[in-house]
């Protein structure tokens, strides 16, 4: 099992429920925080759970520099955020180094590629890229409060493609911390797969304004564009060379139906927070790769265009 | 020329308008009014126009009963009023009475052919509609004050078929009045080639939030989703037999980039006069047209899924 120092860089309601669950578990965690810094060197942090609620007194750092060299880094910015990526991660990056992103969408561990080859432009640094997806619903409801409200595994996969001994060793670990990880052995698989529910419902969550998983799927035309969006990720993603089995999209909207009133997370950033949202890797990123490759997406490219307008003007509509 | 009692009914930006062009020029025009009637009643009409400002004191109704029946009546009405249509229209019907209607998009005919129907179950009722489209900047700004501020051409037809010499005689009348206004022997080639660029511009305008033409046209990605929207409107327009040549698609974009940042009815309904809008007769209606015929307007869908929701919303967001 995977031991080492873990940096969490991104503590909000993904990187510090994630991050949590590893301290109480006993891992040499350390948390990165801007924000809530103050808060939670005094206070700590409290993790509400609907699998029990738990306090920790962690590792705090407000700079990069004073958390230092990791040996995992675990990433839960949000991409809008990407652009901080260098000056967050340089100094916390040494010769062994493995960053995992359970970021949204696609485009993360290209960023993060980057970064490593700025600092080792003489080796192949896809090697120590994780990437992941997670299923989480949480929230951060107050300086140092997360509220998880449902769910939580994870499904990890190497960027650089075949499974590695150190990939089932940092599962291992979230398992033995009581976050469900599975290994996965294509990173593209289980990000594509993910996107095919996250692309309509994010989307039209806030292109149809406040559209939560209820309000869609008892809308006729929305869930006809939801169906059609989906039939447009799975064409897309043949861009990546991915295929996705039309059974996938049956199962995701049978589960939906049985999820209520869900708000995804980009409607929760837009109308909630009044923040920005990840449009680019969670829309943007997609499409450009499914144009890039021919492949026709027109309900897709629409989608885009709305929604990345209304990002530009989400300040003003609040 | 035709000579008659003229009806308005729907005296707002458009009946207003073309009412008054008419009475000033000596036709003998009567106005149902609404919410105006008191007002202009006691203080007439006032005309701001870009072709000169003029004034009115002009035969007004408060109840179609008291309007009684007419020669030819010109509907103004916003469709979403057309439920309105059999209550308003009986009482000034009579055995050889014409309705006109300049409403926006699809239906329209269908709904006034209901009304003759009703009153006339033994003979064709067709022959008693003719159609229009009007291409008008005007609004009510204040009660009995029409602000009209660019163009204001009408393209007319007959809803049984081919042109007759009653359709050159109201073109006539209104060409008298200074309204251009010619006649045209395929109402559904008129309707769809402006729909052609109502679907986008205003679907969009409300989709993307207040994006008049000048935004879409700066976007690299709306002005996408406008050409894709057209393509599907010429696709759609098949439904109805109607053959739109692809140049109109380029003449319109064309036109489009010196409009200006234009408004359209529907961003205008939507986000400043907070009423419902269009929706049906500009996005739905066609829609419709397309499934049922099997055409495939998967950019089509989605808009008129998400206008709809927004429309069901508009109380709430202003």
């Amino acid at each position: 099992m995977f031991k080492g120092k873990i940096g969490i860089i991104g503590a909000g309601a993904l990187g510090g429920y994630y991050g949590a669950k590893l301290a109480r578990a006993g891992n040499d965690v350390h948390f990165l925080m801007r924000r809530d810094y103050d808060h939670v060197k005094k206070n700590g942090l409290i993790i509400k759970s609907c699998l029990g609620d738990f306090e920790l007194k962690p590792n705090v750092y407000d700079s990069p520099e004073s958390l230092g060299i990791c040996d995992l880094i675990l990433i839960g910015l949000k991409t809008f955020n990407n652009c901080s990526l260098p000056k967050l991660l340089k100094p916390c990056i040494g010769d062994n180094t493995i960053v995992l992103t359970l970021q949204n969408g696609l485009g993360n561990e290209e960023d993060i590629l980057r970064v490593f080859n700025g600092l080792y432009p003489n080796r192949d640094n896809k090697e120590f890229i994780i990437g992941g997806v997670s299923f989480l619903c949480s929230n951060r409801i107050g300086k140092g409060i997360i509220n998880h409200t449902d769910h939580g595994h994870i499904r990890i996969a190497e960027y650089s493609g075949d499974l590695r001994e150190r990939t089932h060793s940092v599962s291992g670990m979230f398992n033995e911390a009581g976050v469900k990880c599975n290994p996965h052995n294509s990173l593209m698989q289980i990000r594509w797969e993910k996107l095919v529910w996250n692309i309509p419902f994010n989307g039209l969550g806030v292109a149809a304004h406040r559209a939560d998983t209820q309000i869609i799927l008892s809308d006729k035309e929305l869930t006809e564009a939801t169906i059609g969006l989906m039939q447009e990720v799975v064409d897309a993603a043949k861009a990546d060379g991915i295929i996705i089995e039309p059974v996938v999209i049956e199962k995701m909207m049978r589960n939906s139906l049985s999820m209520g009133a869900y708000k995804t997370s980009m409607q929760v950033d837009y109308f909630e927070e009044g923040r920005q949202i990840e449009v680019e890797s969670i829309i943007g990123e997609p499409y450009r790769r499914a144009k890039n490759a021919g492949i026709k997406t027109p309900r897709l490219e629409m989608l885009y265009a709305i929604v990345r307008r209304l990002d530009s003007l989400n300040r003003k509509l609040i």
